[in-house]
């Protein structure tokens, strides 16, 4: 029966598209979004049909990742579902994969590749600020994925202490410091990719990255544009995100 | 050891980026971009080492999925990788989903798709052509993805057997008419997407998702730029394709 | 000297390019952005040199053509000067042209031309609403470019009085209604330009162009994008406008 | 009349928009995608009116602006249309006025000013080689627009001899070093636009430039895009360029 179950984390979906997590163990409370209300409230109910609470129209739904990825909460910039993707696919990040990333920031992209390498697979997290670690494995646990991930309390720029790792993915302000690291750390074959909103960084990356061995090295950034098609006709959206990153890609060679 | 063992398919890659898979239990034989060779040379060398063929440098890996993506013989125009990225991400396709894509083309797409649903998942593909399926799934064979997919002679326009499925993809030229028939096979909370590169089929693929039950309705395209990263400094590669096509999303409520 | 003269109408800059016009005949007044002053204040000052009012710094400068486009008060969305540069460029307008537009908007896309084609050339603005053309000459004076222009409360759809045009630039919900009218009115080798946000827009528009006699028919938009340099690196402006119109333009032949 | 008179210079345009410009008092000669002609051929012949030579189709017309920058023969990399129509704009440069460029490359950008400027202002072409002058100032002749230019053998980065200019646009490859010198020979309130591919190179002007006394301070790029609009439907085209330069602005103050 695809019914809301005892237990269950669901998300509630508004007309507008705003996401919001329930456990329907939860106790009674303000939900942000949805108004004070009893969780247990939503047992029973069925998965994606209409349901109103106050004057508001909802759906659940069993949270997928990109419900996962745009209900967490923020404190840090965060990598958008977009990167996240575009690293996971030139990563080559698949099921069953060990993957290294730093900083752990919000929990955003460790959110997008635990569900990646999932159900085998293991996320190594590196973090130098712990008040961030913690932040971020709330995220976690609230989206059922916490259990891929090892936090670290550690800085990536001082040592990469695992071997062999599948890919490495590094999102920190001075990401040339760990370039010699990531290089040790990956298998061969294994993929480092660099995220910096800055040219310079990327510059300073790029000269670190020649002068150990990669190859298949690249920098690449998303232009997203989103269509609005109407009644009315067709046209991009006025509002536009007009930078999140620079991505960079290399692949380690013995 | 990281040596390649007989019976393995490998990617060589060059220093330009060219990608060549060798099973290394073929025949001698001309082998594009490499020359004529006995893939028996290849056993006992080791991953990610140069090695020199005539006075061509090359490395070996076991290939990764990039690697697969990029090694694919091409008949039809192709999905790209950064496209089968954000297709994977928006349509929350992971490890162990059941999910279809219409038509099969060259097969790329189906490898990104293989790639996401392994090891216990499932591509189902359809056709309407018989020689796109056969040349599609040699594709599939040779990036050994091949037992993922059920190909299926079929034209998704006329309906659609599975029920429900995880995601349903639809590359044609008419992507409209499978839409009524993807709400009724996909399951609750699953992700519809459609690849068009004309304005026109996106909108009247839009009116008909209005017309059916789905939520979180939005177009989007990717406008990709690499990035020259060298001494004398940074720059937009003059390069760039314009276009690839819009995608379309939506979730199936009841 | 470079000192501003009773009957200067001049524009106050401050430290965030926030730009006012100031008429130096005006009366005392609350001035938008400057505060409650005596316009006879200026009379005297250097152009260039900064000076202070209350506790804000601003630089007073004769008027350029940019400024002017940027002081102007809007009450339509306006053709920005990115847009009217290319409209200029790819019609050919210069100094001694007679061109038309319709509609006149808030008199933005009105001000380019003006500049454009003085001294001895002239605009003439179509306009179905009395209520804009007052609102957009209102905008002319102040900036010193009324006399350019011939307004005229005319609907374009309607038919075009004026003969041997040099260019003519539509930017009205229905362009493709004005493009028979347009050729007649047109110059041989005389460019026509229609502005539309929407796709559906620019179809009809190019179907009617085409059933006319033009050649060098083409549609191009802008994504016109600001790079942010600072001490820290530089990056493209995470604040960014995703479209204004497409611009398609044709040039006439018998 | 509309005829073509003896003496004309004259621009054929054929259906795929290959532009050729002929001189009407010119040698038989052969004529690059056109033939072996007498040019005289052209004379009495109707501007805008179809004719065929050999097996293909033109039209005539009396050269346009547009024509004559398409029309000019490259050197070295031009500046394209598009954005010397955004540094007309935002330089403010209007008939009458008197700007400076350096270098002059292959006098694209040149044509463009000239004829923003005509019929009474000025471009002072700088370019420290000589068969560079000589080149764009045969594309000058031939275009007409020779007389609006004073070309000097001189190296901008050595010093700016005139004053009291109204823009100064720097196409070279160390624009910083000409900086001080703009500053000196610019009117008070007078733009300064330089043009470089490179990120550093912008980053290197943008320093220098806040070190001498300039406020809207803004660096940018345009993006374009053609859209392909046909029965079958509209999109962006596959064929695009990535990019050309950034375009550097300030405005001088005292």
């Amino acid at each position: 029966m695809n019914k809301v179950k005892k237990g269950d984390i669901v998300v509630l979906i508004d007309s507008k598209n705003g996401k919001y997590f329930i456990n329907t163990e939860g106790n009674t409370d303000k939900y942000k979004g949805v108004g004070v209300i009893d969780p247990g409230f939503f047992v029973g109910k069925t998965f994606g049909k209409k349901i109103q609470i106050g004057n508001k129209d909802f759906w659940i739904f069993k949270p997928s990742i990109i419900d996962k990825l745009q209900g967490i909460k923020r404190r840090a910039q965060i990598i958008l579902p977009r990167d996240a993707a575009l690293i996971i696919m030139n990563c080559a990040i698949e099921s069953g994969h060990t993957v290294l990333e730093a900083g752990i920031g919000s929990g955003s992209l460790t959110i997008a590749l635990a569900n990646a390498v999932a159900p085998n697979g293991k996320v190594i997290s590196y973090d130098n600020r712990d008040d961030f670690i913690k932040h971020a494995m709330k995220n976690l646990k609230k989206v059922e994925l916490a259990s891929y991930i090892d936090p670290k309390i550690k800085d990536v720029t001082e040592g990469i202490d695992e071997k062999n790792l599948d890919a490495i993915i590094i999102d920190i302000p001075n990401p040339w410091k760990a370039v010699e690291y990531a290089w040790k750390s990956l298998k061969t074959g294994g993929y480092l990719c660099t995220y910096s909103p800055l040219i310079s960084q990327v510059e300073q990356t790029v000269k670190e990255i020649k002068k150990q061995s990669f190859i298949e090295v690249k920098t690449m950034e998303n232009i997203h544009r989103e269509m609005v098609v109407s009644d009315r006709g067709t046209r991009p959206s006025f509002n536009m995100l007009g930078h999140t990153g620079y991505l960079t890609f290399a692949r380690k060679i013995l």
